[in-house]
């Protein structure tokens, strides 16, 4: 039987990249958790002696520090940067980039909204680059309270829904003369969905994995499900049985955002196993 | 009786600018009609000597020509210019702007898109004003035929509903990097419309001005009667009667766009005469 994994799936590119970037440089600290799972951040802890600070005054002079994913607000970057250890910027791209598009739009004299929530730590870092007026904003009952120029330009949180966005929009092009979008969404999750989807046509069996109370997984397994009718969800390598494979040519692996590369490795090698 | 005249009323700013310019230069041309009201073009003629020459090649050597409000493509401005008459620009500056912005994102790289028809003097001017991609479109359908790069900058006909518009940034939003939205719609229509609703409010008579047949007239007109019921629609001075007028204290005035200015006033000096 043929193993193949989907085109997208699990931790999105940031988030696997913010681990490698951890992995790299053991002994240093994250200032905040690095990503949403427990399981992952134990590991670093064990493996590579990645600690956990929970704020900027837990983290001691000349300590080397990994900026998480979200990124951080442009002062507490100079304040990491003034206790003179390493910083490590494991922001995603994705991130930096409304960030940069923020510094520079507000330099030009655009006044700037950002959809999204602004006790997100990351809407909190993208706002900070903004040296003139700046609002985050949830809905348009939020913009209609805002008075702002003429020109305005507009970033979206990375997790936002690009329907949503377009509302936004929507409310700010009949009041104003230009309107200056930046489509800053981060399509992974869709990415996830579409190639699961993709698989799901072509395989006999599909194995989702990722947390039974993960929504995104489950979510996984329903698309999947619609093509594949053997499709299973788990969470570890002790669910797996033999009989799922019997007589299957090709055998689909997806997993859901909050799935780590090593559980699904394991998963893998133990259908290897099976030898079917 | 008070006599008050609508905020906004007629003509729009523009064409209003157009005829002035076009009077204050007698023995000139027009290339093309300077607008869509032949009475207005024949008292031109009549009383300031302005001919109309349909095309580019009408215009002898030396002769003064007036550019309507629509504007004309760039290359008919230089083969104008090259003629050595003076050239009178009475484009409208809501016209001359969206011109100059596509002048201006195509030279820092946007691909432009244009939500209009191609085919209208005033899409073909500002079309003319691109040096790299340009696109005329009147819906989404026509939009996904068209392969466009990340950044996009987007200007709208100066007479298109804001709505329509709208769509057509909803399908660009999710499909690119960034896209520039100009707000190039004028809303001369609109703001005739809410400066009778207004006055209405408060006359005890109003006259709607402009041909039975035109539909904007018409329009203003159902708006004034809701808040005014003595509301009368009328196209000349013939058609006033003056028991409309007794025992009121306010009559308010408002007309269509295609309305000239002397009617309007020729109407009002009849009101005058009533004495009422």
């Amino acid at each position: 039987m043929e193993i193949e994994i989907a085109q997208s799936y699990g931790f999105c590119f940031g988030v696997k990249r913010a681990i490698k970037i951890a992995e790299e440089h053991p002994g240093s600290s994250t200032l905040g958790p690095l990503i949403h799972n427990n399981m992952e951040i134990e590991r670093l802890k064990r493996d590579f002696n990645v600690s956990l600070a929970t704020n900027l005054d837990d983290i001691g002079a000349g300590q080397a520090t990994v900026i998480r994913t979200h990124g951080i607000p442009k002062n507490d970057l100079k304040k990491l940067k003034e206790k003179g250890g390493e910083v490590i910027d494991a922001t995603c791209p994705f991130v930096t980039k409304p960030q940069q598009i923020v510094e520079k739009m507000s330099e030009e004299g655009y006044d700037i909204v950002i959809f999204g929530d602004a006790n997100h730590p990351e809407i909190k870092g993208v706002m900070s680059y903004a040296t003139g007026p700046v609002y985050a904003v949830l809905n348009v009952e939020e913009l209609k309270t805002i008075s702002l120029k003429e020109r305005v330009a507009v970033v979206a949180q990375t997790t936002r829904k690009i329907e949503e966005y377009n509302k936004i929009i929507n409310y700010l092009v009949p009041h104003h003369k230009e309107v200056r979008v930046f489509n800053t969404i981060c399509n992974a999750t869709f990415e996830n969905q579409d190639a699961a989807r993709e698989l799901a046509r072509r395989a006999d069996v599909m194995i989702v994995i990722g947390g039974k109370q993960s929504s995104n997984t489950k979510q996984l397994h329903t698309i999947c499900r619609e093509y594949c009718p053997d499709s299973y969800h788990i969470e570890s390598k002790d669910e797996l049985k033999k009989e799922w494979f019997e007589g299957k040519k090709l055998c689909g692996v997806t997993a859901g955002a909050s799935t780590p590369e090593w559980i699904i490795e394991e998963i893998i090698g133990k259908i290897r196993e099976f030898k079917v």
